[in-house]
């Protein structure tokens, strides 16, 4: 979509330009297939909310509608095998203690991720230091409950599709921040999840296809990129040539390794790109014959933190219409990683065995299709749903995420300042790059290269807001501190060196 | 050279055989650069030592002869502007708690190394719990003083050029452990550093090479890889095809994404090749009128700490015979990268600067030649020494690092059981892949595929002990809980919640 909208752009502008693609189809991690069982199914990239104006204008130019996902209903939350239901965005708990740690998980996120410049995380203030610890260490120092740590892993399993001890601190908050923080980014209605598209995301791609006409090229990998002359000139595996003023590589940054680049990549960007690998996900579409769950007041929305359950977070993926009645669920990072040599007859079985668990119902136990993609498996992919940075990446290489290199412009969503990672970035970075090249040739000024993007009007945002106790309330170590239920735990050092443990003892 | 360790081997055997090499010379990471003012210089891999004994068998069948490197004189470890003076493998200590502490952390690697497997970390008792920390994690549980917390990040530093946040304890025990220990890696004599080879370790290949001839076809970087057919095609960039029964696969992970597979790679091996980042090092040979360090009574051995510095070790890299005095040093990790954008003559003034200070003479600021090199841009190797697996990768991924991908097998010293990342690796894993072949033929058992090498008799090893104190000597907390001088810290917690923090209180 990155490379489409670019192109997009630059055709609009009078340009010349070819789309080297290297799959026989264009929408790269968003894809619909049409079948007569499903109608249409998203089996990447789906949803769009309010914020990601850049994608509700394509959309909307494309002639492609919205529908709102239904959230009609009960949510579940699933913990070591029990069912917590609960209304509205995120899990309530009885207990003050476990309300109080959420509040103060999703609060300290936000607050740590208001401090990341959008486009330079790697100046924060605290950048060296926050690179440093990976999402884990985060959780056991913010989270005084095994329920909210549990919780905690699930949100960051679900939202970048890798484990919270593999990706940094700095970069996780940073791409929060850019969704419009731990509400937005987690929602459904107000959020990033409220809608998809009647007919599927693919279409966007597609109809932009159309567009360019034969400009596109299917299967037609690039391997090499050769500057070293006037032009560049790229080859693809078929050994065709193209010869051009400039290069957009709208690929994810580990797909770039592909290349053969003639001269060599400057030492940071070579590095930099073996550094970012894409997260794993297996996308699972289960049809019934009806939507069941709605006669029991359920949504469809099921949050699963158990470890024997394949799938991390479901939503009603029923049509707008009302038919095809269907689950989509996420099978997340290592659980994705374990059950990827199951057949996709085993994994359907032990989907819907955790559903008919959850659901509390044996209707889920019998489908009348099911699809699945797992991302992993894709060479031009990587994985899904982008790339993350494990810890210390982002200072020691991250400036260069979206330098060019001689007549090289970057614009995958991983480049974006907005929703990275997403449709809505993917679009923000290829029309970013189309109007750095259109600097270049002289065509507009400096400070028409980054461009907001007018809200829409169509799927205005309503503003995420807190309450006063939201935002005061104590965390659960402070509480419990205020209250005076404590008593000593001691531990024993050295009266000589105390200069030398400044700051060892931590309460976690 | 496991490429050509390989080939030589099915060679040999009587099989018919073909190298693509991707550069214009063979070698990878090793390459002996040959010029008037250096006679000859290694600026990759370089090093021998006892117990690589495949690699010593390998040196003399080719007429390559070994000669000591210079430690006759005082090694200086510079830490915080100040110099220690030692002999000896490891800096000593004054002050009996940063002893206590050194030997603490050098004990315990060791102790942990010892329960993991090397054939299959990921099955170590520990795997999970260990493969989740960074080494930084585990310095900061480990050592109490930060002097040896400054020397053990050196220590990481050194040994995989990498920052001790990036990387996997697992992984980092289990690389270690394959060297022999702790001591059997960071030494000179009788360790990893004991020799090098005279005329330069390019030979190695470059001998192979010419007992091959032609098999041998350099600037052929593979492109594709199609095992759709009986036979499995090879195409390179410049459109050559070769087809074989097998190819053995002898390029670093990370790597192999530079080539497009028909069909697609199984999804664990497509994500594991895109998180085995290589490492950050600038190789720097100084070159002087003469040794002025031995007039000192130094061995020009420096370990220096310090953040101002560029150079994080150095050793003699004078001629055996005398000639060409000169002083090699690493620029590693973070160093690496914040000085690749210098030029090479800011480099070298910056080198003979810290060197000038740590040798405590102006001398070092008088060089009559300068070579370097900067593996972080090189297209075909990454980085150097070698890949590292950040936290999380080995549990999740790592089983399938040497796994088959049908016709396919794996020979990159990252899949060796004995000194991986070395030269020794790499023979071992060109040699065993090349048996996998040969066993797949039909031509030996299964049980010849996996070879132990009878140890050299030039060059035997000496047994590494420790001594009754360093085993049993208290870790430095531990002695300062024996003798006393303990006080009180106190963290208040909830008496009602004490089951849910357990663990919560660590001393670090």
């Amino acid at each position: 979509m990155q490379s489409l909208s670019a192109a997009k752009l630059l055709h609009e502008s009078g340009l010349s330009v070819v789309v080297l693609e290297a799959r026989d189809r264009v929408g790269g991690r968003t894809h619909t297939i049409r079948n007569k069982e499903t109608k249409y199914v998203d089996v990447g990239g789906a949803y769009v909310g309010p914020t990601q104006n850049r994608l509700l204008r394509m959309a909307k130019e494309l002639g492609i509608e919205t529908y709102k996902v239904n959230v009609d209903g009960i949510l579940i939350q699933c913990d070591k095998g029990k069912t917590n239901k609960f209304r509205g965005a995120l899990p309530t708990a009885y207990n003050p203690l476990i309300y109080l740690d959420y509040n103060n998980f999703m609060r300290t996120m936000d607050q740590w991720g208001s401090e990341i410049p959008a486009d330079a995380p790697w100046k924060a203030p605290h950048a060296v230091e926050w690179d440093r610890i990976s999402m884990e260490q985060f959780i056991n120092k913010v989270c005084w409950t095994s329920t909210a740590r549990r919780f905690a892993e699930l949100f960051v399993n679900l939202v970048i599709t890798a484990e919270t001890h593999q990706v940094s601190t700095l970069w996780f908050l940073w791409y929060v921040k850019l969704c419009g923080g731990t509400v937005r980014v987690f929602s459904t209605d107000n959020g990033g999840q409220e809608r998809k598209f009647v007919g599927g995301s693919g279409q966007i791609s597609e109809k932009i296809m159309e567009r360019l006409q034969d400009r596109v090229k299917l299967e037609s990998p690039v391997v090499k990129i050769d500057q070293s002359g006037d032009n560049v000139i790229v080859e693809t595996l078929n050994h065709e040539i193209y010869q051009g003023k400039y290069v957009i590589s709208a690929v994810p940054p580990i797909l770039s390794t592909k290349i053969h680049f003639k001269p060599d990549l400057p030492a940071v960007r070579n590095q930099l790109i073996q550094r970012l690998p894409m997260g794993s996900v297996i996308k699972c579409m289960v049809y019934y014959k009806e939507a069941f769950w709605r006669k029991k007041g359920y949504c469809a929305c099921m949050m699963i933190e158990d470890e024997d359950k394949p799938i991390g977070f479901t939503l009603d993926d029923t049509k707008p219409d009302g038919s095809v009645p269907a689950i989509i669920g996420f099978i997340l990072s290592r659980k994705a990683t374990a059950l990827s040599n199951l057949s996709k007859e085993e994994r359907k079985k032990k989907i819907c065995e955790s559903y008919a668990k959850v659901l509390g119902t044996d209707e889920a136990l019998h489908p009348v299709h099911y699809e699945e993609k797992d991302w992993s498996k894709e060479q031009y992919s990587g994985g899904c749903y982008t790339a993350y940075f494990p810890p210390g990446i982002m200072t020691q290489f991250g400036s260069a995420i979206r330098q060019p290199v001689g007549k090289i412009y970057f614009a995958g969503t991983e480049t974006a300042t907005e929703w990275s990672g997403y449709m809505e970035g993917a679009i923000q970075a290829g029309e970013r790059a189309a109007r750095e090249v259109m600097f270049k040739m002289g065509l507009i000024a400096h400070d028409e290269i980054w461009k907001d993007e007018p809200e829409s009007k169509d799927v205005p945002a309503i503003p995420i807001t807190t309450t006063f106790l939201e935002r005061n309330l104590p965390s659960a170590q402070g509480f419990l501190r205020f209250i005076g239920y404590s008593f000593i735990f001691s531990t024993s050092a050295a009266l000589g060196y105390f200069a030398m443990k400044k700051g060892y003892v931590t309460l976690k």
